[in-house]
């Protein structure tokens, strides 16, 4: 069976994702197409030369019986009431990050699902899908290296714009390493605390950069997570798992090696896109994959989306204070069929 | 448009390509399936779910117009004939190596390639595209380390079994580099010699291995190639390329990064098919993409797949003799649309 | 003019100094020898056919006026007097850390070295004088990659023993990362903070292994620095300098690499003898030089050892708590010549 | 005991060594100088402050009883004659490469030493002291890998001068290669050939370079060994010794690692000076060593001088000719006393 997406918000990532249906994955097809801006909308149609319908509100898209699937690609404010239609409608929801902006959005949409029986929801978080991270995730579950004892993150972005904020180190930036640590793991955080270096001179006036903060998680696991989003040389992220016989970290993709000019040197990646293309591409398939033989979708839950808003709101308090915040996951909210994928304990 | 595959021989590779078709790619369809063996055919198509007719022969499969273009995975020797009825059905066609096991017979296909005004042919020679020899192409050419003067080639694989035979080390192994080798430097063999280091003691008897081959090009680049099909410690492919003004060479691909046991290591992959998984999606993602918008194929031509099998000839012949072999490639053949897309300088 | 050294303890760091004098460096001569256990002293003379006199006493050898300087390798706490005693008898002394395990006493030596107007002692600080971290300097002083922003230490030792206690953890381990990177930035600490992740089960009981220090430098520079002495796979150092416009890290030495069994790998130091041997040599070497030609050492200074011991004291402080520690440099100690070596702000 | 030198030869690398023996090494004097200029002789013991006498001739020196062992840095063709007149003496020598210019006069060394009864002479081939070389020969012997089958050498240097000619790409540069393979292998040659790629544009008007010559030893290694004296990226030697059952290779020394404009980079090395310079070092102070104990030189031996003239006379020879050129060490000079040390199967 060929899955049917109806896509909602149709701006950057929305074009991706369709552009990858359409022209990189098996199995999947864009019947419909909705955006604020319903110019935009048809523009992407046109430009994309999709076979698909203008729907003019994402309502229209939600009762067409011959969309199977959506796609919620709109701005970030909007993603709870969309999923919140599509779960009522029945309908099988790819959400792009954040699964809600707050926190009581993200269980509502988590009860919404709990109550249709059945998951519905998979939320964007591509780094699962990243061929390191699960090699990474597989070498610690070996167990040939013992229990993790510290985890080091670094998230380092070549520049950003003027309009980058302090809390957007948070919800833009760190809420991946949030999310992709705690599935390493298995475990889930406790506290957190934020820590600001000399900011560097090629930040936007008021903003705080590089950012370092420090978590902890249930087990004992310290997680010391560096966000530098002007560090000029390049996209670099890197993760190191130190565990009690030996220490498993990310490589750095390498395409080529150059002896030139006195160096012996590797290009950095410039661009997150490069980075974790194959992930945006194994994600969307994965959950095409599962839709089309009739599954539920086995990628991060609506119940991920929440923890990772909770806990992200929890760094952004904590940014605000000297001390630490502490980040208690409402456990109860995992009965029944809604698993935590990430997080094998429970 | 979906183009519509027809699949002549249903072994490993043939299914392989099959599921790339069915699962993981866009835009293609496996519609008729057949083999020498025809239990083999249905049972491929039974355990691939695949919604498609078996045919009795591949004359079937040619006279069918809902087939747009066909996979040759059958044994080498058979692929001439298919690809010569293909060529005269008007059928694209996706050929894997190698083109035709003679010279004579690769030379029958770009004749009647030639007659027919329009390219039809693709060789899988898939290391073109893999993202790291792509790079490291695109390196080359950026003029910034000069003019290439040698190659180091590695071919290496943990083991072979004991039916691998000396000249197998060229027809099955070498031939990789052979193809890509000249794709990068844009140049042709001239001549070539062998060398035979003392052999490995996990060397099936009779087999020379490891052995080296040493060929030059038109321009005076120098290439070392080292085939070692039974170095015990993984699959490992090497490029290296020096320049006048810098060296380029392949990166090892690397998912994690472990430090353990007295040790600071990388696993070295064990198999060629994780090696270059990624790049046998991407020759059959391009072949479809051309065929489904009505344009040539632009991958490795039928003019390359001569080259090849008359390059490996010649490479073959010198592991008989103490002594250098010419090379000559017959460049009248070049003539009209025919390009050899790995040479600019023609 | 050969240095005529007496050595105050023979215990293994002394026997290696005397080792070094006599058989690998140039320029200097051991005539002297005492330890707390004559039987150890005589024992040593015997073993290293030493042409030197077996002295009963410190006081001994620092009346004689055949002895240049002194080589101070007792046990810390006999550090303080052995050194006042050196600087009164107007010696040169190298004296090995702590310079004394007291703040009080440390500053006793600063006072009385000030007193005789001239530089005497040199603390046996060897990372100043590896070829890693002095490129590293270089580097950050370039200027090439801005003002330093951050920096990661990393100290693993394969395991310790049963008497190994949490704050030997600083005292022992760290107080190497103290000096080093204070004499790298050439900037003071402010605070420091200790986190405490999950134990490994190979500590002794009751050991914390491993922990953080988070310290803070007055320009504002965040240093994160793990100490991890059961890691079981090598000895490791690692320093990461992240700076405005780039990263310099201290490169891991390696002899070979090696492929093998399924791995690329580098064998991993598993002792710090190795790792350092060389700086050792120079440390040495340099502090003979300066004698030998009537000039102060200039080497790590009484100043620097009062601010290791200071600095240690505050982390073992802040071990006991779960809060930041303020840390203060008397800085009117600086006055006239004794300069801080390491900070050239001041 | 002081070992007392003569040194013979003051030009740059006998500069080189003398300071070595007075300001770095342990247990060596300078006691007498000479060169073929007595003025620059004269210089040399007023630049470096030396307690040296300056002599009139070799033979002054060699007559010189309060002289141990001389040191001959003279130019390549008056080596014979010096060291000659040393043995006669009775003086251990240690002789820059190469021991003589010519097959004859090398092996007059080695029979006039022979007939002394007992080793005096030690040629300086230093990398046989490096200690990433000492551990890849250490990791060979170990069995862990099994036999040896191929070595690929590369020997690079940024650039060279319009003097340099393609025999010194032999005599010059790859006697290192030779001396050091042989050594490594315990294995000795037996026929080479030599590639001549394009030449780089930036070789002077003449050089052939880069070259590749490929040798052939006894048990069949095989060794591809690179010359590229222009490579303008820095001085870079690498050595890969491929085995049975896995790969050993030098790692390339460094002190840090760069992340910056676009690059995760390792300065290379632009000086055989700094690659070399512990190296040097410690075949000196075996040298030394040795003989402040009586004991003969364990270093490379007159026998080791005479087969790298041999063999560099052999790979100049196939310098001239399209084909291969037979090797053969004459083994009867090998009885008695006078070892080859690089060679563990005698």
């Amino acid at each position: 069976m060929t899955v049917r997406f109806g896509v909602i918000g149709t701006g950057a990532i929305g074009q991706e994702h369709i552009r990858r249906v359409e022209k990189r994955l098996s199995g999947g097809k864009v019947v419909a197409v909705t955006d604020i801006s319903l110019d935009a909308a048809r523009h992407c149609i046109e430009a994309l030369e999709l076979d698909a319908q203008l729907c003019d509100s994402e309502d229209e898209i939600l009762q067409d019986s011959s969309v199977d699937a959506v796609i919620v690609t709109s701005w970030g404010p909007a993603h709870e009431g969309s999923v919140l239609k599509a779960i009522a409608a029945g309908k099988y929801v790819f959400v792009e990050k954040p699964l809600a902006t707050t926190v009581d959005g993200c269980l509502r949409i988590v009860e919404a699902e709990a109550r249709m029986g059945k998951r519905l929801v998979q939320v964007g978080f591509m780094r699962r899908y990243d061929a390191s991270y699960v090699t990474l995730k597989r070498e610690i579950e070996s167990g040939r290296y013992g229990a993790p004892l510290m985890v080091r993150c670094v998230h380092r972005n070549a520049c950003v714009d003027h309009r980058y904020t302090t809390d957007m180190a948070v919800l833009d930036t760190l809420i991946h390493e949030l999310d992709v640590t705690r599935w390493l793991l298995g475990d889930d955080y406790t506290c957190v605390q934020v820590l600001y270096p000399k900011t560097t001179r090629h930040a936007p006036s008021g903003l705080q950069d590089p950012q370092i903060f420090n978590l902890v998680t249930q087990s004992g696991v310290v997680i010391t997570a560096e966000v530098f989003v002007n560090c000029q040389y390049g996209y670099d992220i890197q993760c190191e798992v130190v565990c009690e016989d030996g220490v498993v970290s990310l490589a750095s993709p390498q395409a080529v090696d150059i002896r030139h000019a006195g160096l012996h040197a590797q290009p950095v990646m410039q661009d997150w896109r490069f980075r974790f293309s194959d992930a945006y591409d194994a994600e969307l398939q994965d959950f095409i994959d599962h839709v089309a033989r009739g599954a539920e979708p086995s990628g991060p839950s609506s119940f991920d989306g929440y923890v990772a808003t909770m806990v992200g709101q929890a760094c952004v308090s904590a940014q605000g204070r000297d001390e630490w915040v502490t980040i208690s996951v409402q456990k109860d909210l995992t009965i029944g069929f809604i698993r935590n994928n990430g997080n094998q304990r429970e």
